[in-house]
């Protein structure tokens, strides 16, 4: 893996990664000027007891770029610069112009809820300079230097004092939210261990007290056990519908030996998982012929400087749709109770995804 | 209040309620002839640590209405029957004929993960006979009946062994999901305190014990006292865009003295309700002049025979709306960190919905 670290004019920060040498004397392009001036803060949600971002400046974007304008394409006109430049690289990271957490944070405001400094980083991983491709139609040796990228930006964002967890996610498609359609991640990194991964953490850590193996690494040879929703089942990596899905098509992708964080996976692990995560997005865009909206979320332990041998690095993805023209909504029971519904069996859609037939070389 | 209860022809539970004495001789249609067959069974989440219900006989809905057939409206043609009769019932309430918990319950199958039967209850909640209003559009004692009609189910529901927590909630609008018009809502009642609810009990709990006094109670007091939030302020009842809102145009709506449910309210704290209720839902409507979609969530104390008085009854109000043209889609950083973003100040959306006028009697 290759990377050059450069600042863009606003003083943001944009790192390229790349298969292949980078060459010196790559600029960083922004297509804002001035420095942030405006930032987030926390405020504490009292009946839930949990942070609450709130970044107001990001409704001020004033930037109106003509249409056709893709921010995450490479710069080919000075005069229109976007927020990567031309040159070879794979993959690039980038501050986000309009963070939820960090880059210019102002003194939380005096309220009647308690309030705190919005730390933490929003970072935007730009998955290739094609913007027809998809993350599952990119090479499988792409798609690994993601994970190294992905594992590089842990290490870099986890090591900063105020950072406690990291979370590398994708949104893709319309449904999901999406508009820009250029492939592309996120990476948030929060200064505190955020609610869901906090009760994942603490479940698992209660497993490890009571069993001494981690919850995951037992599921996932229970999963390869029984097959039946099994979608890739590698030497060193497995895809598979759990049996506790919440969403009907929700699958989870895991190496099959627990690691903290994508930083600790050696190499024969991390290409085994590119070829798990290419898997299972072929078979999902496969599905219907059309590409197919997710959400995917990369769970890795936090980052507070303690070993969490509790902790096993694995995606979950969750896509929204129940069956090919109906959405599954959250509504009720789920979001206000936090128990989720389902009118499918993981089984069934197991099978469905199973029968989608994907060519690796 | 006046209430009658019906068996219908398969079986399931209907009971009317009304302002007026109900005449003897009413029936319970039903659209389906046949008892229940097949059921949802539990399975249990290994990393999140939560319960999911799995009813996959809820996609064997055979059941084919004809266009513009509305399930709940009155009865007017025996040969189409609908889901309540014809007569001067003002709300109705029935068992869903499609449940998520309860109805027939099979013995949980042997998974790889710890499954269990799905005890509970699922109600459907018909707020009026006129398909074309909306709740808040009721008149207010009308209102106030539905209030009542909580507090019974809930304490009717909660009095089951098997049920711990008792929702009752409406979701509004196409944009969570809704394809019926006809103002309704449903009921959930749990074989569980499930994990929202149990966690913001938890925090209740905790913050009792440590000032002796509900988190909600002062909560309400630190709104009224500063204002800024209100968007009613009555004697016995409160609505406010909360300081901590997780959505822009988040209201919460609670009686001032802290009570554990609906069950429990005095007779004036429930009519100042009922006003504090239309009040914010005439405003939602009247922001755009259009109906506002929303996911309208009652949270009262747990049903399982203790003491809460850490519970404040009160209701949180989640519309899908970020601005009027664009929605707040939940993606990487709510749902898979649970932890919320938000692009405006709740002090700018209260002010947007405190310049509504509404004219209550």
């Amino acid at each position: 893996m290759h990377r050059l670290e450069l600042a863009k004019p606003d003083g943001r920060r944009l790192t390229l990664y790349g298969r292949q040498p980078l060459p010196a004397g790559l600029a960083a392009p922004s297509p804002f000027a001035d420095p942030l001036s405006a930032g987030p803060h926390l405020r504490w949600h009292v009946l839930r007891g949990e942070w609450v971002t709130y970044a107001a400046h990001r409704q001020d974007r004033t930037f109106l770029p003509p249409p056709e304008y893709n921010p995450l394409a490479p710069t080919t006109d000075p005069a229109n610069p976007t927020e990567v430049p031309a040159g070879p690289w794979d993959v690039a990271v980038f501050d986000n112009r309009f963070p939820s957490l960090g880059g210019f944070v102002p003194a939380p405001p005096e309220l009647i809820v308690p309030t705190a400094s919005a730390q933490g980083h929003c970072e935007v991983v730009v998955f290739t300079q094609d913007r027809k491709t998809s993350l599952g139609a990119l090479p499988l040796d792409h798609i690994e230097l993601l994970l190294q990228v992905w594992g590089e930006r842990t290490a870099r964002l986890g090591a900063q004092e105020a950072i406690q967890y990291v979370l590398p996610f994708e949104n893709r498609g319309a449904e999901v939210g999406v508009t820009l359609h250029h492939p592309h991640g996120q990476i948030y990194a929060y200064p505190m261990v955020p609610p869901v991964p906090e009760r994942m953490q603490q479940v698992a850590a209660d497993h490890f007290a009571a069993h001494g193996r981690g919850v995951l690494e037992m599921h996932v040879e229970a999963e390869r056990r029984e097959g039946a929703r099994l979608l890739y089942d590698g030497p060193h990596a497995v895809a598979f519908v759990p049996a506790c899905a919440r969403y009907p098509y929700e699958v989870w992708i895991a190496p099959v030996r627990p690691v903290e964080g994508f930083a600790q996976l050696e190499p024969e692990a991390r290409a085994d998982l590119a070829r798990a995560l290419k898997t299972v997005l072929l078979k999902y865009d496969g599905l219907w012929q059309r590409p197919f909206p997710y959400l995917m979320a990369w769970y890795q332990a936090p980052t507070d400087g303690r070993p969490h041998p509790e902790s096993h690095l694995h995606a979950q993805l969750w896509p929204p749709y129940r069956t090919r023209d109906r959405l599954k909504y959250l509504a009720g029971t789920e979001l206000a109770a936090g128990f989720f519904a389902m009118d499918a069996l993981p089984e069934d859609k197991a099978r469905e995804l199973q029968q989608v037939e994907v060519d690796l070389p």
